[in-house]
């Protein structure tokens, strides 16, 4: 437990698969989203992979947990996240397998280069522009709202850094669907599956898990609903081996 | 029954709604994306509503029964089955309500007018260009394959004929919706309102039911998941209140 550095107002939280991951008490949390996206991606092993806008550092955290050998670049901008982010990579030793950067997402192809990624994950913020926002540049303002960051410039970028043919994976709200899809065809990531999120089987999805990849083809496979519990407080078998290792 | 003319190779088919309508033994038949469509859709007393591609005229004929004082007018290119639809129409004693007309929807605009409708509705073919057709003339690959139209064509008819701000629902297969999204935004019909048909509630989806709205704001509903079958042969409580004149 020496290497595990932790300051004040933050919290060390076991996830439950070998690692840990620091999070400030008050700030942005990571959830459910998080761990279903990582579940829902499907990373070849010994791949690249950009994680654009990676907060604490969960998605990678997880990912590595699930595969082998992929490298993970964990882009964040704001600094002190990324460092906190650096400190729980550290902590789990995994600095060989993801580097933490502190950057902006809008310069990731300037920085990393065209096609330089063999997949990218994103877990962005699901609000639109600072939208009832009491302090805009408050830091889990910046993780949940597009405040320094469109889902345009975000999918643009993307387009760039992969690899051609190679899959973007993110999770988004359902009510931004349509505008999602659209941003992403016009970059030429083409929507190939997606699977919608339900809290209960007769409620609204209120999570798209997607996957697009670099100028594929016109076709998407819309997956069977997933359905997270089976009543309140009781997940349903498969979002519990979701959180056993299981993927999606 | 004496009013209704029934020809050769033609079948008479009971709506259990108090209608009746005419279909071809060996042709398109209507299934049950019509059904799910008419309970899908949200007509205003008293509107305007074009049918873009009516077929039989099945859409207009179960609207009809479910909808008051609406005035639709059925579009349908192929001649025979225009006239096909017509002998339904009348045979329902529905000639004060339903104006088939035999034309091309790409023509739509330029024979009705721009914002002369206060919703559309369509029941498109659902496969792309005439792939894997054997003979691209007949009347059941016009109606299922887009031979004759694109769906940007159609979208881009409908977006002329709608008032401001009128809906726009149809029926399609869900392997298409990023394309069908990307194409209804450009033509500035906005979804608003979707929802997945699941066959079975662990299945994949094998439609989508959707409402755009001409010159709408960004913000998708995506609804609870409709499935069909409890078990095989046996529908679902939502569906079969479909069938009873429920709406979805």
């Amino acid at each position: 437990m020496s290497n595990w550095e932790i300051r004040k107002g933050e919290h060390l939280d076991d996830l439950q698969n070998g690692y840990r991951i620091i999070q400030a008490e008050k700030g942005f949390r990571f959830g459910m989203d998080a761990v279903l996206l990582a579940a829902f991606a499907r990373l070849k092993k010994g791949g690249r992979v950009l994680d654009m806008g990676t907060g604490t550092g969960i998605l990678p955290v997880l990912l590595c947990a699930r595969t082998e050998a992929c490298h993970f670049t964990a882009l964040e901008i704001q600094e002190s996240v990324a460092e906190m982010a650096a400190r729980s990579v550290a902590g789990n030793h995994l600095e060989d397998r993801i580097a933490v950067i502190q950057g902006d997402i809008r310069e990731a192809a300037a920085r990393f280069g065209a096609a330089s990624f063999d997949a990218v994950v994103s877990n962005p913020p699901y609000m639109i522009g600072n939208h009832g926002l009491v302090n805009p540049d408050e830091g889990a303002a910046i993780s949940r709202h597009e405040v320094l960051l469109t889902f345009r410039e975000l999918a643009a970028q993307t387009a760039l850094v992969l690899k051609s043919g190679a899959p973007f994976y993110l999770v988004h709200r359902p009510f931004r669907l349509a505008e999602i899809m659209d941003v992403l065809r016009e970059v030429h990531l083409e929507p190939k599956r997606m699977r919608l999120v339900y809290p209960y089987a007769d409620r609204e999805p209120n999570l798209v898990l997607l996957e697009a990849r670099q100028g594929g083809r016109p076709r998407l496979q819309v997956e069977k609903p997933l359905i997270v519990y089976r009543e309140p407080g009781i997940f349903t078998d498969e979002v519990r081996s979701v959180y056993e290792g299981g993927s999606l």
